[in-house]
């Protein structure tokens, strides 16, 4: 597939959606969770055939050099395929984000203006590996009265299909139509670019993924694009902390979910508590499995800590291991956290005022948490319900993105046969 | 200049301009509201320099193939430099968009979440021509703790630098850093592209001008834009609209001031009405001095009407001129609207309910209106105060853009050591 048939193959996708987005929009909530509920009975009663696909996935793992954590997160368990069903049934009871006023006055020449939420329209989503993003981000897109395409992982394309098409059966069980929801299965790369210009069909671009997957998109793109980058998430530990909260806010944020984009990536101690915090807590850490990288301040407390170099500070280890640096008042904490931070998540403990609202106030992140771990950064845990990733993007959606940010606005401006003087 | 010198020279004014940002971050409104009273002050205090860099321009005027329309946009006279320095004091009297929780709550577990306004960063704003943008952006950047970089037009060069340096005075007497304004003072075409892709240095860029400009910055960009497009503005006649009232609106969308964003350019005249309607509201353009162009179905009702192509239904006038087609029907004209349009504003003229939801929900602009001319699709007519222009983008900022959009947001998390389970 060259870059013009691309071209066409993403035109004639888009243009169904399209199609099918101006039928979405005018469709009432009511009729969009009957659709959310039909495709969760729907990927229950397909489970045979979700499974078979996944199989055939499954025995190409090989060929596509797939590590035992991909062909965990690619495999469909029973338990998996009833969280996604279940996804989807909870999405079908939250509250409606579509038509929600979020501003609605009168001016002073009786003109009546209301700022409405309204669908975005056709909504891409880019992403790799996990199956389950299939049902979910189709399943949010529905709920906001968005069409969607979806490009997964080539890896993934039998499960992703058969996920798809459980979907469909169920949205066209709920009269809406089934091109609501489509899926790219031509694996070719000139795909990405052309769904990433494709202006006038597709509204908006949402790649999940590495980096490069990221870097690709933001590269090609014309039209508007949400990254979902890294999160190099830090904890600092203020002079002024409890040290006994700061120590199980620490062990936490690192050890609870090593995996995920919210864990701490490098814990930061102010100079004045460093001897009495870190030794006790690398102890702590290292008998959780952690490995420990430090500057040579947090090395020469705490012995046979590895040195940690630049590149420890930009990473997003997603695994157990530490960057540890001892800095020099909370302007220094500050300084570190926005220069390698990924604007993601970050922390300070801290039992004063005037600390807390300096960071909260500079930090220049998505989340900002004071005394709570950054585990806690997740839609599900701000009460949003599902979430289609956590954007490091300050335009639009930043942070948990719900539903909610899945629809834009439009001006009702109604009048009595106002015209201007 | 070459690329990489072009990107050396964004990139030393983004740092500087990244550094005030951080600044202006953690200031107060009343602090951001002094200097903006001041930058009024300066724009006064200066006026005879302020004039003086305006002839510079001016007299390059042949130079650079300005047409009279341009030389008027062009000169600074005392009524306008009076009324950038008012603008400011207005920005200066309005609601601080900073700081505003737009939602905050405590979740089951206690722990406290709050979304709150905050300023986005660095904001690029690239323009033509009228070298008030760079007072009215550059305070609106200012009232919403932005730095901004703007580059405006080369044949307005002297008076953008001129007001800038007023600007900044003011910035610098109400001890705010004065490189949170920064001009382009380089003619040269590589800068834009630098501009637009100055990831870390630059938050936002918004391109105001004609199509070349906004398609050039969007094919160029790898940071978010946000783009202010061309106003294709329709007024449909329904069948049930009361014709007095359709007349008075169609005469004032077109003819109030044709050559703005927010005028008609075409009109829609439902089949059932057109004779009723269509030859007495011509005659009244026309005496008005508006040049009609329809399709075979109007101009058999009305005499010596030239024919509209293809062209004049996407055509952005800006002038006296009007494309007017009969259509069959209410979802006639949706269909119109949607396909022709530029996603700015449309207006319905109808008495039935039915109608009018219809249009609202499925007309995909940024303003809808409903028995009132789309001329009040206006940050000031809305009551948003001052405007950085009107977006035909659907993410972040849709319609007429103030102050507050020029904010995001931070999710601000406080527990009492709150971890995880």
């Amino acid at each position: 597939m060259d870059a013009s048939e691309a071209r066409r193959h993403v035109e004639q996708l888009g243009r169904s959606a399209r199609r099918a987005a101006a039928v979405l929009a005018a469709t009432t909530g009511l009729q969009r969770n009957a659709a959310l509920r039909a495709a969760a009975g729907a990927i229950r009663g397909r489970r045979a055939d979700l499974k078979a696909a996944n199989e055939k996935d499954l025995a190409r793992r090989d060929e596509f050099g797939l590590t035992q954590a991909m062909v965990d997160r690619l495999t469909l368990t029973d338990k998996r395929l009833d969280s996604m069903a279940a996804a989807l049934e909870e999405m079908a009871a939250q509250v409606d984000p579509v038509g929600k006023a979020t501003a609605a006055y009168d001016r002073p020449n009786g003109l009546r203006i209301e700022k409405r939420r309204v669908p975005i329209g056709v909504v891409a989503i880019i992403f790799e590996s996990r199956p389950n993003v299939t049902s979910d981000a189709a399943g949010l897109c529905l709920k906001s009265g968005n069409a969607c395409i979806l490009r997964g992982g080539k890896e993934a394309i039998h499960s992703n299909l058969a996920i798809a098409a459980a979907v469909r059966e169920g949205i066209g069980a709920a009269d809406l139509p089934a091109a609501a929801v489509a899926v790219i299965d031509r694996p070719d790369r000139e795909i990405v670019p052309a769904l990433c210009r494709a202006a006038g069909l597709v509204d908006l671009v949402v790649p999940r993924g590495g980096r490069g997957l990221i870097t690709a998109v933001t590269e090609a793109a014309t039209l508007p694009v949400i990254k979902h980058y890294d999160g190099i998430c830090h904890v600092y530990v203020h002079a002024d902390a409890d040290l006994a909260m700061a120590e199980s806010i620490a062990l936490n944020a690192k050890c609870q979910y090593p995996g995920v984009c919210n864990a701490m990536e490098t814990l930061l101690v102010d100079a004045a508590v460093a001897d009495r915090f870190l030794p006790a807590v690398a102890d702590k850490l290292r008998a959780a499995g952690v490995e420990l990288r430090g500057d040579d301040r947090s090395r020469a407390l705490v012995p046979d800590m590895a040195e940690a170099t630049e590149d420890d500070w930009r990473a997003e280890y997603l695994d157990l291991i530490l960057a540890v640096r001892v800095v020099d008042g909370l302007g220094e904490a500050i300084e570190h956290v926005n220069t390698y931070g990924s604007g993601h998540t970050d922390a300070i403990v801290t039992a004063r005022i005037g600390a807390a609202d300096r960071f909260v106030t500079e930090v220049d992140s998505a989340s900002v948490m004071v005394n709570a771990s950054t585990r806690f950064s997740d839609g599900g845990e701000y009460g949003l319900g599902a979430e289609i990733g956590i954007s490091t993007d300050k335009l639009h959606a930043r942070g948990p993105m719900g539903a909610d940010d899945l629809t834009t606005y439009k001006w009702i401006v109604t009048g009595r046969g106002h015209v201007r003087e």
